[in-house]
C-alpha cells in the first residue's frame, strides 16, 4: 500500500504522545494482535461443514456482518469461490423473503453471530428460520464466552465459536465474526492477516506509514471543527462495501461525547465510488462548503485487461481520442484527473492510498490502516472510541414498546 | 404520503416568497410538468421491443442511472417484472465483465442515454459492448434532438427517442431517460406520474404539503450553518438506491457557489438504511456534533405479513417479547424508538414521511417530494439548483491526459 498526503501537519510531540498512547492501548483493546493469531482452530472448523454446503449465511448485523461483506464483496468478482455468502442483516420482511429465495435450506449453513446473544434483529430472524429449517446441525453460533447464547447452543447441540477477549463489534473483521463465513467460502484467510500484519509492522516498527498515519490523524483532529466530514473517494465497484464498513468504523467510533469535556464531537465519514460519484457527490466538494476532506482510494492492477475498442463512431470521432485504452488505465487517469482537479482548489485536504490489486492481501492492509488511524484519531478528539453508548436509548424505548404490546 | 416536522419555522414572509419563486420557475425549467406527460408514445415504442428481449441493460451515469434503479430496485421485490434491469455505469473493468457474465447479449436490448453524446464513461462502455454485439436494432439512444448522438444513431439507423426541453440529469426521472427503462420492465409508469402528481397538486394548490414543504425548506435554508447535514433514515432496505438518487440530486443541486456572494454553500446529503445503520451511523447522530437532521422514512404496509415465530429458546426467554410480532410491525416499531430517542435529545432537527406501500405510486410521490424540496432550498440559500460547473475542471484535465497519451 502507498499512502502520499497532499497535507502537511507538524506536531512532532502530539505525533509522539498519540504513538505512545496507542502502543499502551494495545494491552487492552483485543483487536491490534488478530493479525497474529494461530488460524488452525477456525480452518479445523471449516472442515467439519460438509462439503454439500452450498450456502453460508450470516445473521448478525452491524460489527457482525459489514466486514465479511466488505471483504466478500471485493474479492468475489475475481475469484471462483466455492461457496455463496448471504447476509440477513435486516427486519424488513422483504428481504428477508427475498433472501430466503435465494438459497436451498438444505444446502445452507447459517452462522448466528452475536455478542451479547440479545440482538433484536439477529434473533427476530433467527427464530423465523429457525421455524423452516430446525436441525440443530443447520447453524453454528458465535458469541462471547458462557453468554446465554452459548448456553442456548450448548443446550440444542449446535457448533459454538467464541468471539475473542475485548474485540468490539467494529473492530471484529479479523476475528472468527469475519474469518469464518469468509474461510467457509476458501476466501484465504492467512493472507488477510498477512496483509494486516505488513500495515501493523509499518505502523508500530519505525515503518514509513507509521509517520503517515500520525500526520493523517494528527490534521484530521486539529482540523477537526473545520474539515469534519472525511470521504473515501474509491475508484472500483468492489470497493462499495468496504465503504459500508468505513462508514460505520469511523462514525460510531468517532461520534461522541469527549472524555474530558462536556463537548459533542464526531468526525463524519461518506463512502463514495469512482467514477460514478463523480457524477453526484463531486460538485459539492468541488464548489460547496470547505467541510470536507477526501481520501481517494486507487487499485494498481485490477488484472482485467478488457480494452476501450479502436472504433471511430461517425459524428462521435472526438471520442477517439479513448480507443485503445484499457479500461484499467482510464478509471486510474480518471482519479488522478479528479484528484487534480481538486488539488488546485487548494483548501480542500486530499491523500491518496493505492493498493495493488483485487485480494485478500490488500484489502487486508485497508482494513488495519483504517482501524490503526480510528484508534489514533479517537486518541486524539479525546473520545473513548471502542464504545457505542448512543445506540442504547432506542433499544430501550423499543423494549418498552414490546412489552406494552404483549399486556 | 403524510410528512410530519418535529420542528418549527415561522417566517410566513420567506415562505411566501420561495412559493412565488417555484411558481415563476415553473415556466422554464422543464421537471415541474413531467407528471403531466402522455404516456402514449413510451410504451408504443416499447411494444416495438420484441417480446424475446428478456433484458434491458440501461448504458448511462449519474443521472442517466440513479433515478430509474431507485425505482426498479424499489419495486422489484414485490413484482414479478417480465424483464431483469442492468445499469452499466462504471468504468471499472471488473463490473463490465461482471455484468456481461450475467447477460445474454442476444436476448438484451441496450438503452444509451447521454444528453450531450459525449460522456466519457457512457461511450468507453458502448464502445466496447458494440465490439461484442454490433446489431443497431439492439440499441435505442436516448439524446437531446439534434446532438452528434442523434446524428449517429441516425447513421446506424437505431432507434433514437429525445430528451424533453430543460430537464436536468438529476432531475430526469420522470422523463424516457426513466420512463422507458422501466416501462420496458412492465413497471406501471403512469401510476408512477401519478404518485408524483398528487404532490405536485398538493402543493402548487394549497394542498397540506404547501406548508409543510415550505417550511422544511425555510428551516433548512435558515439554518444551513448548523444543521449542514442531511440525513435520510430509510426504514426498508427497498430504498437503498432511493438514498443513493437523493444522494445525487441534493449534493448536485445545493453544493455551490452562491448567486450573489463569493461563499461556498452546501447542503451535504446522507442516506442511511433501517434498522442497520441503528448499528453504523445512530451513534454519531445521537452523540456527536449537532449538525445532522434527519427524516426518517416508513413503510406503512409491506405487503409481506411474515412473523416472528412463536417459540421459546431455553436461556434466551427474554427474547420471547418478540414471539408473534410481523416484521412490518417490528421494523416500524424499531424506527419510531430511534426517533423517540432522538427527540428526547431535544436539538436535532427531524420529519418523518410515511409512504402507504411499496409500489409505483409511492416512489414516485417520493421522488417528486424531493425534487420539489431541493428546488425550494436552492431557491432559498441562494444558487442555481440546476448546474454543476464544479464536475468539468476533472473532466478537462481527463482529456488533456489522454491526448498526450495519443502522442
Amino acid at each position: 500500500m502507498i499512502n502520499k498526503l497532499y497535507f502537511t501537519s507538524l506536531d512532532e510531540q502530539v505525533q509522539q504522545k498519540a504513538f505512545r498512547a496507542i502502543e499502551e492501548e494495545q494491552r487492552s483493546i483485543g483487536y491490534y494482535t488478530l493479525p497474529d493469531q494461530d488460524i488452525t482452530p477456525i480452518l479445523s472448523y471449516c472442515d467439519s461443514i460438509p462439503d454439500m454446503i452450498e450456502t453460508i449465511a450470516v445473521i448478525g448485523i452491524g460489527g457482525s456482518s459489514l466486514g465479511a461483506k466488505a471483504i466478500y464483496e471485493f474479492v468475489k468478482p475475481l475469484n471462483n469461490l466455492s461457496r455463496k455468502l448471504y447476509f440477513f442483516e435486516s427486519t424488513d420482511p422483504i428481504n428477508i423473503t427475498t433472501l430466503l429465495s435465494k438459497i436451498d435450506l438444505e444446502k445452507t449453513h447459517f452462522l448466528v453471530i452475536s455478542k451479547s446473544g440479545n440482538t433484536v434483529e439477529t434473533f427476530s430472524i433467527y427464530k423465523y428460520i429457525y421455524s423452516l429449517q430446525n436441525d440443530p446441525s443447520a447453524y453454528t453460533f458465535i458469541t462471547d464466552p458462557d453468554s446465554p447464547l452459548e448456553k442456548y447452543a450448548n443446550e440444542i447441540n449446535a457448533s459454538v465459536l467464541h468471539l475473542p477477549d475485548n474485540v468490539g463489534g467494529r473492530f471484529s473483521v479479523l476475528s472468527t465474526v469475519g474469518l469464518v463465513p469468509l474461510a467457509l467460502c476458501d476466501i484465504d484467510i492467512q493472507a488477510l492477516l498477512n496483509g494486516a500484519q505488513t500495515i501493523k509492522q509499518s505502523f508500530f516498527n519505525d515503518g514509513y506509514l507509521k509517520d503517515t498515519l500520525l500526520k493523517k490523524a494528527v490534521f484530521y483532529a486539529k482540523n477537526h471543527a473545520q474539515f469534519h466530514i472525511n470521504c473515501i473517494f474509491a475508484y472500483s465497484e468492489t470497493l462499495k462495501y468496504f465503504c459500508e464498513w468505513y462508514v460505520q468504523l469511523w462514525g460510531e467510533s468517532l461520534g461522541k461525547h469527549q472524555r474530558n469535556s462536556a463537548f459533542h464531537v464526531g468526525l463524519t465519514p461518506i463512502g463514495l465510488i469512482g467514477p460514478k460519484d463523480q457524477h453526484s457527490f463531486l460538485q459539492l466538494i468541488m464548489e460547496g462548503t470547505r467541510d470536507k476532506s477526501v481520501t481517494f482510494i486507487k487499485i494498481e492492477d485490477f488484472h482485467d485487461n478488457i480494452t476501450i475498442s479502436d472504433i471511430t463512431l461517425p459524428h462521435l470521432e472526438t471520442l477517439d481520442i479513448l480507443n485503445g485504452l484499457p479500461f484499467s488505465k482510464l478509471i486510474n487517469m480518471q482519479c488522478d484527473s479528479v484528484m487534480e482537479a481538486l488539488e488546485v482548489q487548494g483548501d480542500i485536504p486530499l491523500d491518496s492510498i493505492t493498493i495493488p490489486t483485487v485480494n485478500e492481501h490488500s484489502i487486508g492492509s485497508l482494513i488495519y490502516y483504517y482501524e490503526l488511524l480510528t484508534s489514533l484519531v479517537g486518541e486524539l478528539i479525546d473520545v473513548n472510541t471502542y464504545d457505542q453508548p448512543g445506540v442504547e436509548a432506542g433499544k430501550i424505548i423499543l423494549k418498552k414498546k414490546l412489552r406494552v404490546l404483549k399486556k
